[in-house]
C-alpha cells in the first residue's frame, strides 16, 4: 500500500491511511506500506536548498530532501500503533535499498529484504520511506520527483507481493483528464503498455518509471483513491479479452516546446551532431521530423523538448552554428502534444486516419506526428488543445468504455 | 564548532555560520561542525507526533524528530560549498554514533571516527547531525532536548579536538540572568564544576550532560555568540589563580514545586518508601528536608520536584497513604530555587552566612536549603525571586568580576 503526499497531507489524513491499512490487516493480509513526504513538505525543503544556493551539490540536496519521507513513515507507524496495529518504520539505509550514484535521480540496484521479511513474520506492518536509497558508499540518494511510486513497485517486486496498491487523490486512471473532458470515464483495467504511453504522454497518475518496473517484474498494480472506498484501476498484463477495447485514453502534455533549425546543409552526420550535443546537456528530445531536402542541399529539422529545457537548448544550438552552418532557428512554446493510446491499435487499423480526420474537420493543424505500436501523438497549437482532447474523446467513444 | 538552532534559524543565518566556519578554515584550522535543527523545526515535528498520538512509541518519535538536524547539516554543507569550502554532511548512522536503547533520551556509547578522520584528511569540513545516533540494531535514537551540545562534546573528545566552540544566541556565561540582573557580567573563564552547578541550577546556556562529558574527557569548551565576533566564556579545569574568585554566578530556577507530607509516622524506612515510589515513576527529587520528630512519633517531610512532575507525584503520594498512614500533604508551585555558585566556596568560609543574612535583611523567608561543595541553594517564594537574585549579585560583587 503506497500512500502519496496528498494522502498523507495532514494528521487527519495520516490517521485515515492507518485505518485503511488496519482494514487490510484485519482481512488477513500482510501489509508493507511505502510513503511519500507529506504534501508540500518536499517543496518547502527544495525552496530552502535553492535559497542557500541555486548550484547546490546534488548529494547534499538528497540529504535534505529525503527527510520528508522519514517524517511520514514515523508518523504513520505511530498512528498504526495507536489503533492497535503492530508496525515499524524503515528508512532506505536501514534495509538497505541500494541505488546508483546519480544523486537526485538515482535508480534502484537492489533491495535487501531480509529485515523486511522478518518484520512481516513478526506480524508488523512495515512502513518504508519511499523515494530514496543509499549508494554503496552509504550516501543518501533520491529517485527523482514521484519516485515513491517506483519504490513501491520495486518493493512489491522484491517481496513478490500479490498486489501493489497506489493510493492517491484520484480514484483511478481515466480515459482523459476529467478537468477538460467532463465525460471522462474511469477505466477498470488497463495494460502496462497503455499505462506507460499514457504516463509518458502526460497523464500524471503514475511515474512512468514505476510502470516500466511493474511491467518488467509483472507486479499487479492498482491505482485507487485514499478518499473513498471504490475499486480503482488495475494495471495488468494484456489478456485476450482486452482486444475488445480499441482505445483506452487521450493524454495531453502542454510542457512541450518545438524548435526548428532551418537550412541545415544536407551532409551525413548533421542530425547526430545536433542530437548528440543536446543529449550531452541531458536535454531529452521527443518528436523529430526532418523535411525533404530542399534543392538537394539543405533541410529543416524540427523537434520537441520539454519547455523547461528551452534555455539550455538555445545555448547548445547557438554553439553549433559555426560547425553546422544552418541559417537560423525558431522556438515555439505554445504547443501541446495530444496522444491517442490503446492496445487495440495493434489489431485494428484506421485509428490514425480517424484521428487525423477528426482534427482536420475541426481545423486543427498537425505540426508533428510520432507513433508507437499502441500510441499516436500529434503536436498542435496550444490554442486547440482542449478542443482536440474533447473531440477525440468523443470520436473514439471513450465515454462508453 | 557547534551551531544551535537559533544560530541556524533561517537561510541567512545558515550562510553566516558557513562564513564563520570558512574563517576558521582560512586560519589553518581543521573544522568539524555539529548542528542542531533549525530553530522551531523540532517543535513543529513534536507537535505533529503529539497530534497523531499522545502515547506514541519513543522509537518512532526519534525517527520523526531526528530529521531536523539532517536538514540543517545538508543545508550548511551546501552553503559551505557555495563559498568555496569543501564539505560533507554526516548523519548519526553514517559514522556511526552508537547509543543505548533509551529512545528520546539515549546516551552515546561509541563514536566511530574512521570516516570522519578520512573526511578531515581530505580537506573537508565534516558537518555532523547533532542530537542523534543509532542503537546496535540500527534503530534511530535521539539524546533528549539540547542533546546537540552533548554530541559536540562527545565528537570533540573522540577526535581529541583542541577546542569545542558552542555557538549560541548569548555571548557567554554570565554571573546571572541579564534579563533580571542588569549589571550581570560575562565571565571569561569558569571551571567545569561551576558550570555544572550553574547549568543544573537553572542557567540554560549548556546542557548539563555536555558539561559532565567535557569535564570527564577534559574537553576545552567555549560558549560564544554566533551573532558577534567577541570571545566567549572558556570552560576549563580549575587552576590556582582561579581561587581569587569567590563566587562566579547566581542561578535560579522557577520550574520547581514543593511538596510537604505531614505527620509521617517515625518508623524506619518511611523515607525510602516515599522516594522509592517517586523514583519508580522517574520523578526526580531535588531538595529534601525532614523536620525534627514531633512528640517522638511523627515527622513532616518536605521535598522539591520539577513542576511538570506534580500530577504524577500527587498520584504516587495518594497511593502511599494506606501504607504510610500520614495525615495529609500540601503542594506549592510558587517557589523558586536560588543558588550561589563558586569554586571559591571551598577555600573561603562565610559564603552561606553572607547569603542567609542578605535574604533575611530583605525579609525573604528561606523554605529549604541544600548545599554542595561549590554551591548553596535556597528555596524561596517566587514573589521574591528577582529581588533575591539581584541583591545576592550585588552583595557578592559580581558586577566587578
Amino acid at each position: 500500500m503506497k500512500f502519496g503526499g496528498t494522502s498523507l497531507g495532514d494528521v487527519t489524513k495520516i490517521k485515515a491511511a492507518a485505518v485503511r491499512i488496519k482494514r487490510e490487516v484485519s482481512k488477513g493480509n500482510k501489509v508493507v506500506s511505502v510513503v511519500s513526504a507529506m504534501a508540500g513538505s518536499t517543496n518547502k525543503l527544495i525552496k530552502l536548498v535553492n535559497e542557500i544556493s541555486q548550484t547546490h551539490e546534488r548529494s547534499e540536496y538528497d540529504v535534505v530532501i529525503s527527510t520528508g519521507e522519514q517524517v511520514s513513515a514515523g508518523l504513520l507507524s505511530i498512528a498504526l500503533k495507536t489503533i492497535g496495529v503492530k508496525s515499524r518504520s524503515w528508512t532506505g539505509w536501514q534495509l538497505p535499498i541500494t541505488t546508483d550514484e546519480l544523486h537526485s535521480k538515482a535508480s534502484i540496484n537492489e533491495i535487501k529484504t531480509e529485515k523486511l521479511k522478518k518484520s512481516i513474520e513478526n506480524g508488523e506492518v512495515a512502513i518504508l520511506t519511499g523515494f530514496q536509497g543509499i549508494t554503496k558508499e552509504n550516501k543518501i540518494t533520491t529517485l527523482g520527483r514521484g519516485g515513491s511510486d517506483t519504490s513501491a513497485v520495486a518493493i512489491a517486486a522484491a517481496l513478490k507481493a500479490d498486489r501493489c496498491d497506489i493510493y492517491t487523490d484520484v480514484n483511478g486512471v481515466y480515459t482523459s483528464d476529467p478537468r477538460i473532458v467532463k465525460n471522462s470515464v474511469k477505466l477498470n483495467n488497463i495494460t502496462y503498455e497503455e499505462m506507460l504511453e499514457l504516463s509518458s504522454q502526460g497523464a500524471k497518475v503514475l511515474q512512468t518509471r514505476s510502470v516500466v518496473l511493474a511491467m518488467n517484474y509483472n507486479v499487479k498494480l492498482q491505482v485507487l483513491s485514499s478518499f473513498d472506498n471504490l475499486p480503482g484501476t488495475m494495471i495488468i498484463k494484456e489478456e485476450n479479452d482486452m482486444e475488445k477495447t480499441k482505445i483506452s485514453g487521450i493524454a495531453y502534455s502542454s510542457n512541450e516546446a518545438k524548435i526548428t533549425i532551418f537550412n541545415v546543409p544536407d551532409n551525413p552526420g548533421q542530425a547526430a551532431k545536433i542530437f548528440g550535443a543536446l543529449a550531452d546537456e541531458a536535454i531529452n528530445v521527443d518528436m523529430i521530423v526532418q523535411s525533404s531536402t530542399l534543392n538537394g542541399s539543405a533541410t529543416d529539422i524540427t523537434f520537441t523538448i520539454l519547455e523547461s529545457d528551452i534555455i539550455s537548448a538555445r545555448e547548445v544550438i547557438e554553439n553549433l552554428k559555426p560547425d553546422i552552418n544552418f541559417s537560423s532557428f525558431s522556438e515555439d512554446s505554445k504547443v501541446t502534444k495530444v496522444s491517442v493510446v490503446g492496445n487495440g491499435m495493434r489489431t485494428k487499423p484506421g485509428i490514425a486516419k480517424m484521428m487525423f480526420e477528426t482534427l482536420a474537420n475541426n481545423n486543427i493543424n498537425i505540426q508533428v506526428i510520432s507513433t508507437s505500436e499502441i500510441k499516436i501523438s500529434v503536436l498542435i497549437s496550444s490554442d486547440y488543445s482542449e478542443l482536440a482532447v474533447r473531440t477525440l474523446h468523443d470520436v473514439f467513444g471513450l465515454d462508453k468504455v
